[in-house]
């Protein structure tokens, strides 16, 4: 896509067969939202089922709002959302924990799946670039078993290939990188691993509801995710768990907690796993926050993610295009891949003073991120982002660029980032 | 206490210190609820508490909710207001997770600081009465540590002392059992496994909020608990846990997420974690349940635990009163312990047709519940149960019983029970 004028971008959001979509989000005035990948914005419906949650199913349900309101079932029932999003099939998704101990009850599942078809298998290999969190997790897993599990980071994707190998138990990747954008070729990875003698374990943190993830038709192994990015679950919603269904009754995962039993009231002293992806589970959710997760999933409902990923790229398209155009004189670098197969729904830029050049934009009312060491990041929602948006938001970057208000001494202050 | 008129009820409901409190409550019309120690009622300020977090801090504060509406200290903060409800120093508490997931953190901690002073110890005792997610963590934990770990249940309290010996490597129990409502001896009890060399971890989910608890004082080493009971924080909201601050930098507990992490932003790939217990923090946290705790926490901060236990006594002393006189002729008996020593928050009886009593009780307003095999259970909460409503619950109850309303078909058939 070639830069468009102003003029253009409102005739696109006008002819944009999505745009209807954007009034079921609040948003705030004066500002440009570009940090969905971050935290979603709020579907304007989740006022009122918080507020029904709270007075009506707490407040007068009490104890009986578990049968009564459906509260048992909300993990399956929202895991049911989300599988077509992730190309996963009916009861195969449930939504409980949080991203960090799903990814743990998978690797360890998968882990333990190795050790009893071939225990020489040691390595889990990711990326050093890969989200923190995964890597940590790994180790704390690889730390706890005290047999010689390690960790084996690449740091670039072209090393996957000559990584995995003999010793390789799981191949444990994020589908698109939470700092470049860029994504990765889920089936020809998860191809390569098989081949191999390797299990996969994918994370859909920045790919469920951003880009088309076919996870059966990958023949992938585990995935796990989160709700509150483009899902649009809310601040720290629970994430999900997927397990390919021949994997998923091979082995109870180690959190195994009550939720995850055969008979969960039977109050049986003994552990008897649930079949099914329900063994996935492990103690009482946090349900108020959980409720308003299916806000975000209707949502999905009246579209699809072909559409979605369709306006998707033009939005990146666009705001590269009009970044090198109308910032081409400052330092910024392109960290995204420009070739669609290998982009996520956001755009990353390098800037030498990339943290202050943050600030002084969401000052300014355009709110992205930053991420050490020198990254302004940009995320794009179909569902709610306008092109004339990514217009605007580009002017405001080129301004304070250009009147270099970034050097303000107020803007190199560093707090917690998000 | 001897069983009172209804009279005598209303006047100890007129001359009760923790009346007021009740007003905080939003009780629904026509009911007797006795479940709290399930399910908390709504604290009224729950519902705008709630909304601000949905629509304003969320819905407006966006992403940067993060640091300008405190959500990163909210595990924190709401750790130490818990903290003096159970015996617990400044910075010793965070709430997060689930207590099925925090129980797995604490037993791997134990576990592993019982590795390095004596790798003999392999076994964690417990009850077989334990809550049953207690013991299928424990159970998921050794298989996963493939390392001849072992679950060794006693069958009545009485039992312990002799079970644990050179080989214990932790002592695993819940302070108040979740079915008869007796309270252990925490403090002898610790005492006992330390001078035979083994570590303690409490299970405070009965007791945090319902009775007073001493863990520093009764030098227990690990705690865990939950916040939708007695503590009223809402459906499944986030659970606590503490560790001893002599053992709390001793090992990295194995669920090592970002959020546990000295420099979470850093996007250091190796882990490091902070130093003290918020290194028993892992992923992100679901914060519109998490910022409910709040609510009802701030009402216990308007009492304290003793004067909330001297009303907890009296509400279940008379209502076991109440019972054995008014239902006398009926095959009901008493599973609770009446020494005031060895009560928690509960009173529990059983009844050769406890299921089909408590759904006819249920049917009538008056909320209790039922735990296989036969035992109908009340909790009492001293923030907001009068006498009067003991009093009408126990008629209520005879009258199911004189009139065997429960025979009815109806009140037998089974669904999921909480």
């Amino acid at each position: 896509m070639t830069a468009l004028t102003r003029e253009q971008c409102l005739l696109l959001d006008q002819q944009d067969p999505l745009r209807a979509l954007r009034d079921q989000f609040a948003l705030p005035d004066g500002v440009i939202y570009l940090d969905g990948n971050s935290l979603g914005a709020r579907p304007r419906a989740a006022a009122a089922r918080a507020a029904e949650v709270v007075s009506e199913e707490w407040g007068t349900g009490l104890i009986r709002s578990w049968n009564t309101a459906g509260w048992f079932e909300l993990p399956q029932r929202l895991g049911n959302m989300v599988a077509p999003l992730v190309g996963a099939g009916e009861n195969e998704v449930v939504v409980t924990d949080t991203t960090s101990i799903n990814l743990f009850k998978v690797l360890a599942a998968a882990v333990r799946v190795q050790a009893a078809r071939d225990p020489s298998r040691k390595v889990i290999v990711s990326e050093a670039s890969n989200f923190p969190t995964d890597l940590y997790i790994a180790q704390g897993l690889a730390d706890l078993l005290q047999q010689g599990y390690s960790l084996h980071l690449v740091n670039s994707p072209d090393e996957i290939e000559a990584a995995v190998g003999a010793d390789t138990a799981v191949l444990m990747l994020t589908h698109v990188n939470y700092k470049s954008g860029e994504m990765l070729d889920m089936a020809a990875l998860t191809e390569l691993a098989h081949a191999r003698g390797a299990l996969t374990v994918w994370d859909l943190c920045h790919s469920a509801g951003a880009v088309p993830v076919a996870l059966n038709a990958s023949k992938a192994d585990y995935a796990i995710g989160c709700t509150y990015k483009y899902l649009n679950g809310g601040p720290g919603s629970p994430a999900f768990v997927w397990v390919a269904p021949a994997l998923r009754d091979a082995f109870w995962q180690p959190l195994s907690g009550w939720w995850g039993h055969a008979a969960p009231f039977a109050m049986d002293p003994q552990y008897r796993p649930v079949d099914g992806v329900r063994r996935f589970l492990c103690g009482t959710q946090p349900i108020t926050s959980m409720a308003m997760v299916e806000c975000g999933l209707d949502v999905f409902a009246q579209t699809d993610m072909s559409a979605l990923r369709t306006k998707s790229l033009q939005l990146t398209d666009l705001f590269i295009a009009l970044v090198e155009e109308r910032c081409r004189h400052h330092p910024l670098t392109l960290v995204t891949p420009r070739e669609h197969a290998r982009r996520g729904s956001q755009v990353s830029f390098e800037h030498p003073q990339g943290y202050a050049v943050m600030q002084a934009l969401i000052e300014r009312g355009v709110i992205g991120d930053y991420r050490e060491p020198r990254i302004i990041r940009f995320g794009f929602t179909p569902l709610y982002t306008s092109f004339t948006e990514v217009w605007d938001a580009v002017e405001t970057l080129r301004d304070v660029l250009d009147t270099e208000t970034y050097r303000d001494a107020r803007f190199h202050a560093r707090g917690a980032v998000t």
